[in-house]
């Protein structure tokens, strides 16, 4: 295993294709040549879909499993009775050593229960956050929680801010990513009780050049990209992130409709179509909605339930960056100075 | 008065420019003859500027009146210094009768507190709540709360409810408007507590037929259109508002990119120009981004800070159609229904 980074892939419990899952890995392998893969699902179909590739082919180990996490399943339930599904034994395979990282397009309250059960929280964080990368008008950010954890509590907007400040600065290699704190206005007497609280200790932080703290941010901020960093509780963040979707969903409906409408605006899309696809390409979940599940001994990515083979290989890719970029053992660095930092 | 409704405009403390307030209320007025308004303002500046518009200068009362609130005037502050303010006053014309509604672009907690003083919330309502009109792939949503109160509390989700519910049944003139609580997914063990006691007690008022109550909705749904109704509380919701804004601002800046990007694409924006615009007029926040002040003894509209007079002119043009269908009234009588029946 030295040479090589081996992802486990959970196949099966989403309306993510198993075709879309091997052509995405398969595109990703090009890419990134020492990765390897262990294919946790229906080993007969796998075996069946995965033989047009044969780069992959070699490249994976397929496990027969068909014991399946649904999505209504529920996480408290399941992690006892479910220790033999794909999910569980995806998990597992980091846990054992055998893996390095899991991508999943499962129940995501399910994979937080496992992963919290098979790789524990690193000992400086006291919950786990699900973080994602946002594009922005001036690049991409980084958003936590969305939707891990949704009890609002300073100490875990803290523990966000520090997991985000160390995703943000190795993958977008910034030396001190600006953190902003989302919340329903700028001004200092704006928000509830836990977030002025999360406020003030921040601004601490960044006094003591610990973090480069920016203050409150709101939703517009997001995506005209005011911070590398947005922080926020598992409830608000999922919301946002979900209204997001669905407005880029209306926006495309609209334009949709609005090129059907007349023979004019039919020949505007013939001539607009590259430069639209483009866009649809940039914005769509499908494409790059992938969380990172952080503050885990270990990597685990939640890929969006409905992934095209596109999302599917940039999942795969980011995976592969945050591995061969030592991203995790550096966030752990980074968390376990700050907390040094923090005692002083 | 009897024949008119008069709506008094806070022309003052916001980015809009007068020209812009000026221009919308002449349009509406062209579309709404027995409406008159009394511009509280700088007098001179409006008596300058009123004079193209004939029309409008006839149907208008100015009154000098140039102490401003600021955007970053603190609201409990400023209820006691800032009595003679133009929005102070326009609370103060519905109070003493000159008025039926008030329209303001200005500072919205600032003025949330100037109604709460002024006109008080009705006797049923805990709490007041702004409500907006959203887009939808079906047509439009109300959404409530976007940001009056950001407390959480199970029984403001139930005041938000009733309230958005007697506004879309009138608005839309729909019998049983379906009402969506905005949760992190829909299954019922989703979300903190004060949601699922909320969850449980619309559930009663949906069997007892007081409320037609859909359940769980998430972030997407508010943009699909899945309910009549989105209930949340305002600091959720105001999160959820602007980042749809945030993301209706992306998308068009990357279309505006693509299109910019080639020669062939941009022969395709001068075709589909017509088809960009009239997408761009139905998401526009400027266009159509009023909240109503709900819950009081008076009808309260916010508009965006920024507004262009299209978003003058529709604000003045709801404003027309709320007081012209007697919707306050309707509401009130709704609500007092409700809790006849709450109590039985």
């Amino acid at each position: 295993m030295s040479n090589y980074y081996t992802l486990s892939v959970d196949t099966l419990g989403s309306e993510t294709k198993i075709e879309d899952i091997l052509l995405g890995l398969n595109q990703s392998l090009e890419r990134n040549l020492n990765i390897r893969f262990i294919l946790f699902g229906n080993s007969i179909d796998l075996k069946n879909k995965i033989r047009k590739y044969k780069a992959l082919s070699k490249a994976s180990e397929i496990v027969d499993c068909q014991d399946v996490v649904t999505m209504s399943d529920s996480p408290s339930e399941i992690i006892k009775i479910k220790q033999n599904s794909t999910m569980a034994r995806a998990i597992s395979s980091i846990s054992e050593n055998s893996a390095n990282a899991v991508l999943s397009f499962g129940n995501t309250g399910a994979l937080m229960s496992f992963s919290l059960l098979g790789l524990r929280t690193m000992k400086e964080i006291r919950r786990p956050a699900i973080a994602s990368i946002w594009p922005n008008l001036k690049g991409d950010s980084i958003i936590l929680d969305l939707g891990a954890n949704t009890k609002l509590d300073s100490r875990f907007l803290i523990d966000n801010a520090l997991l985000g400040a160390s995703l943000a600065s190795v993958l977008f290699k910034i030396n001190s990513p600006s953190v902003g704190l989302l919340n329903v206005g700028t001004e200092k007497n704006k928000g509830n009780e836990e977030i002025k609280i999360a406020s003030e200790k921040l601004s601490q932080l960044s006094n003591d050049n610990i973090l480069n703290y920016h203050g409150y941010i709101e939703g517009n901020d997001i995506s005209l990209g005011k911070t590398n960093v947005v922080v926020t509780d598992g409830f608000t963040g999922n919301i946002a992130l979900k209204t997001a979707e669905g407005t880029a969903k209306l926006f495309q409906s609209h334009l949709n409709n609005a090129f059907r409408s007349s023979f004019i605006s039919r020949i505007g899309y013939f001539f607009s179509s590259i430069a639209l696809t483009s866009v649809r390409e940039r914005l769509d979940p499908r494409v790059h909605n992938c969380g990172i599940l952080m503050g885990l001994n270990g990597l685990v990515v939640k890929c969006h339930g409905q992934s095209e083979y596109k999302g599917v290989s940039y999942a795969a890719d980011i995976i592969y960056s945050l591995l061969s970029n030592n991203v995790h053992e550096k966030i752990e660095e980074y968390i376990r100075k700050i907390h040094l930092k923090l005692k002083d």
